[in-house]
């Protein structure tokens, strides 16, 4: 059995303690095993305030970039390897691991680029001069300066290798030294992504934790940042347990919403490409996925159609192992997301009405019999979608999505979006202008992404659903209010803004 | 005797309950009263939500700025009665009163200008269009929208105008309704500027809270932001109060220093520039100003000659009454303040030597025996700054400042700003460009604000105290982590970033 090591102060290290296995959610079948603790994690702090920031400081911001260039290459020269890992312990089908695996190299390639363009600047300029004396002599220049401190990342199961390498691409870059702790159940692809990375980046730049937190927070102080990934509940834990000057981004819950505008038909290419994204956000990783649609409103006109359409789709859907080719969809990661999401589906069945899949139960192909965290997908409806609590009030984190009705206004879709109290992505499909700008100027205070859906992109659009490394991840209220990725903005985490006061031809050098 | 009124809910009331006094600090005499509730701060709440939103929203930002620029007028045209009352209540002399109160009209109007710049835009852009796509067809746009909820400001003692209308700016600019509770103990002048704007601005746009908060926090919710001016005490019961998706932004304790870089000779333009400065800071509002220098760092060389140039223009400070001409510095606002001020100086007294003022003992002038809360100009001095735990670990909020020497590097004049854990601003005055580019480049991750003194621009420099409109103020760590100000930044606040994604030509039309 592989005993899953942590790499931790410049060694690889199994620690002690109890055993959790990592199993395969299709099968059930153990993987490998990672010991509950026995990890000194102040050295390991230490470490990345000594070694991590000296080597990391050293750097300019093009050398940092290029350490993320080997690190994407590094994904690429092991990525059947990696899918492989996924596939077995994600649940995940070919695709998914792609998808998960893919847009982590991605990233790491989007930040590598940023680094060669910030090239050597020894702090990056915010703004433009300011004039703030009589005369332009007296001058005012913000900056952003890389922060003294270490960045802890805590990953969610649901993407162990993009979610590694997002956070990993905007801490190094910016120059801070990381402690990266996957989440246990999913950590195989994370684990083999730390001993791919280990060899390629100056001594303590990053270190993984692989098995439960322990004292991982007790170690925290002034000028760290922890940057966290998961469900409500542990983000309310940490905001409650961080010591204060610690800054922290959450990235939490989020009951994205897709909308359909009155003037598109279904049989339009935007209509195709809406029924198309709500289908696939459902099935892809299982709709595990924090950018999922879970909410869907359509012009009661259209409900029906909408309805009969995606249980069109569904039917022919083969949910089972996600190790054969015949598969679309696997389980969910963990008995306890199985759990959840049946919880979830009984919650949202008591007040809406089934559409397919009544609620979640399935057949997987390719099973032994009674194993596996399987759910079928379920779409459910509902003609009062503003007030339906379950819909609005709860993530059910798996393939459930539900259709609600309305009348066609951009300010009913607007407050169909807020009823989520605050999410990381939303969209609308329209090719109608005024509609598009009036549902955008009340709906974006509420997202912290807004994908609007229309003719001219449907042949080019990655949908709602993916995370682009060039625009913002992350969002208001209920989805934890954070900020993460958005190009050269996914660095401002890392850093502190600072104005500098003074001689304007001094301010002037300072930002080269 | 007058009983201070609140405005809310587009009423004015006294409230009811227990009163407390409103005094004079330099004689005790009671000016005013307030009451302790009584207010339905849950219709506040609505009222806002509703009236305020409204009204707001249907505004531009350049109409928005000009309501702002009518704001400034007022305070103008009742610049005398502000400053009279600001002397009676608040301990200030007539220059202290002008530089809160005239920093409070400074602001606005620089945020009337802003609106009248940013015109009529409907979202604020950030950064350019981004192409996500194959084609540029499929761009991404991240915008700035108006969060919907309610901006509730709670302000500190020491800048009752000043607080006010900085905060005020940018929520009303940024377009959100605002609850300000100003401190009680010198709400006077919050009170009258509350009488001033309220005939000025549309229903539901500014209420104002005199005397304790009461219920307000209860009433906060989804999309609404508390921005807190204070102590790090009441932070800290703020961040654990809050309901989680209400967004906080804090400015808290501040450990501010001040650095003589070993080139520069006291007698020179920029030497005479970190005496004055020094001074200002520790006379101006009788200390209380959280960006005052409390640590001052100089040359062991320089070390005699900085300390007997501070005893000597500090010796002839005339400390009293603040409404007699003869006098250079009041009070401190309240009997509370002077007790922290002196456990304060206690604590320093036990681990550094007296410069000057020994523990803050003064005979004010113009004043009933035995009355006031006084303390006379404090420096103190130590050998080992970095180590002297008092100096770097609390701040005295008094004209309390003291002086450590160093070996003169830019590594460890970092080093000691990185003591403080992070503060509002802290300064370095030097001629030496690559000695500045050292400091900055170690400094600028523990400061909000790095003001560089210097031959070229002490002519025309402002001094580190005064925060200025056009730069953040705010700082990491100890500060709060909090940003306010800085031209448009200051409206991020109380907005929420949203990354658009579709079709290029139709994000172009949404942010005109």
């Amino acid at each position: 059995m592989q005993l899953l090591a942590s790499y931790l102060a410049g060694t690889w290290s199994v620690g002690s303690g109890t055993r959790t296995p990592l199993v395969n959610p299709a099968t059930e079948e153990v993987l490998a095993e990672v010991h509950g603790g026995g990890h000194d994690l102040a050295a390991a702090f230490q470490y990345a305030r000594t070694a991590g920031a000296k080597e990391l400081g050293a750097l300019t911001f093009a050398q940092r970039g290029a350490l993320l260039g080997s690190l994407a290459k590094a994904i690429h020269g092991a990525r059947e390897e990696l899918i492989a890992m996924a596939v077995a312990n994600g649940g995940n089908t070919r695709g998914d691991a792609k998808f998960d695996i893919d847009g982590g190299a991605v990233t790491l390639s989007h930040y590598a680029e940023l680094g060669t363009k910030l090239g050597s600047a020894p702090l990056l300029g915010d703004g433009e001069p300011i004039q703030v004396g009589r005369t332009a002599r007296m001058g005012g220049q913000h900056v952003w300066a890389r922060r003294r401190g270490v960045a802890v990342h805590i990953n969610a199961f649901n993407f162990p290798a993009w979610g590694l390498c997002e956070k990993l691409a905007c801490a190094l870059l910016a120059g801070m030294p990381v402690i990266s702790k996957p989440a246990t159940a999913t950590a195989l692809v994370a684990h083999r992504l730390a001993q791919l990375f280990e060899p390629l980046l100056p001594a303590g730049a990053l270190q993984v934790l692989v098995g439960p937190a322990g004292t991982l927070l007790d170690n925290l102080q002034s000028g760290d940042v922890v940057a966290f990934t998961g469900g409500s509940g542990t983000a309310t834990m940490l905001r409650n347990k961080l010591p204060e000057p610690v800054r922290l981004n959450i990235e939490a819950d989020s009951l994205n919403a897709a909308i359909l505008a009155p003037d598109v038909e279904l049989s339009s290419e935007a209509g195709a490409l809406f029924l198309a994204d709500i289908v696939r956000d459902m099935t892809q990783k299982t709709g595990q996925k924090c950018t999922a649609i879970r909410r869907v409103l359509v012009p009661e006109a259209r409900f029906a159609e909408v309805c009969d359409a995606m249980k069109e789709r569904l039917a022919s859907l083969a949910v089972g192992d996600p190790s054969r080719e015949d598969v679309r969809m696997g389980p969910v990661a963990t008995a306890q997301q199985h759990a959840d999401v049946k919880a979830g589906i009984a919650r949202l069945a008591a007040a809406t009405d089934s559409v397919h899949g009544g609620t979640g139960e399935v057949s997987p192909i390719g099973v032994p019999a009674g194993k596996g965290f399987f759910i079928g997908p379920v779409v459910r409806s509902t003609k009062d979608p503003l007030r339906c609590a379950p819909l609005n009030d709860h993530e059910v984190f798996g393939p459930v999505s539900t259709v609600g009705s309305y009348d066609g206004s951009a300010e009913l879709a607007a407050a169909f979006v807020a009823r989520g109290d605050g999410c990381l992505v939303s969209s609308a499909y329209s090719d109608d202008r005024d509609w598009v700008a009036t549902f955008v100027g009340a709906a974006a205070p509420w997202a912290g992404r807004l994908y609007l859906g229309s003719s001219k992109m449907a042949s080019q659009s990655p949908g709602p659903g993916t995370v682009l490394p060039s625009l913002l991840h992350g969002g208001p209220g209920r989805a934890g209010g954070g900020e993460e990725l958005g190009g050269e903005r996914g660095l401002h985490f890392y850093m502190q803004r600072c104005a500098l006061e003074g001689d304007a031809s001094v301010l002037k050098t300072l930002i080269g």
